[in-house]
């Protein structure tokens, strides 16, 4: 993965260009548990949709169930996709967003299949729908975070 | 607005091909105003990025303050880009969310700045960073709700 090897190792305190704090990658993976509910971003007739799913961390994957369209849509550009978790303290005025790129595939095996509805939630898709699993395969995880301003002194 | 001019009068009881409750055009701008983050999604490097942000609605618009990277990045692909809301009730195993496509542009009038400053929260962004208002002018607004199931008889 490209951003990963060396995130291990980012400063605690290190902050990026617009000033927020980089996450580190265990960080990023934690919040990605943590995180019921995130977001999958991928292009649909040439248009960015953002959908939000109830997934799993399956070992380094991200995995959710879906009912979209046909199989189609998510195979289309040759499965690349974004997924999103973030989080916000509106009293704090503190926030943060872990982004994640990689490649999305169908699981077929049933046996995968059936690891997945084992650590999943009950669905939330209405279950006369036909749903299949996607695993998204992870190539960059990155994380960013609004620290809270300092304490007046 | 390609997507809401018949939006208005969606039958309340409809819904799509994945069973979930197609949301009216009036409906989805009271979720979007009654909600604080939303998420931008635009292509960076061919990539797809979402990130979260502090938003308003400005009339018909959607309107953040971001200190993301040069003005540059945000009005490559001719400023094509999407924004989401979302809520869920995990208790209740219900979700909805908006998804709105547009086209975001800088906002450089001081008069616009300023009123957008007026009806903004505090911004959550590191204070001594450089920032900008973005707008993003919506072409088509579309929303879903997952319903939830039938009580028990």
């Amino acid at each position: 993965m490209s951003d990963t090897s060396g995130a291990d190792t980012v400063d605690p305190a290190a902050t990026d260009r617009r000033g927020l704090k980089v996450l580190a990658f265990d960080e990023c993976l934690q919040r990605l548990r943590d995180t019921v509910v995130g977001r999958v971003g991928f292009l649909r007739d040439g248009e960015i949709a953002i959908l939000p799913v109830n997934h799993v961390v399956d070992g380094m994957d991200i995995a959710f169930r879906t009912s979209w369209g046909s199989k189609l849509q998510i195979a289309a550009d040759a499965g690349r996709v974004a997924f999103e978790v973030d989080g916000h303290d509106r009293a704090l005025s503190t926030g943060w967003s872990v982004l994640v790129h990689g490649t999305a595939t169908l699981v077929y095996e049933e046996e995968d299949r059936d690891r997945l509805d084992a650590i999943a939630d009950k669905p939330w898709i209405p279950l006369d729908v036909n749903t299949f699993w996607v695993r998204i395969r992870p190539e960059e995880i990155t994380g960013r975070e609004v620290l809270p301003p300092p304490a007046a002194p």
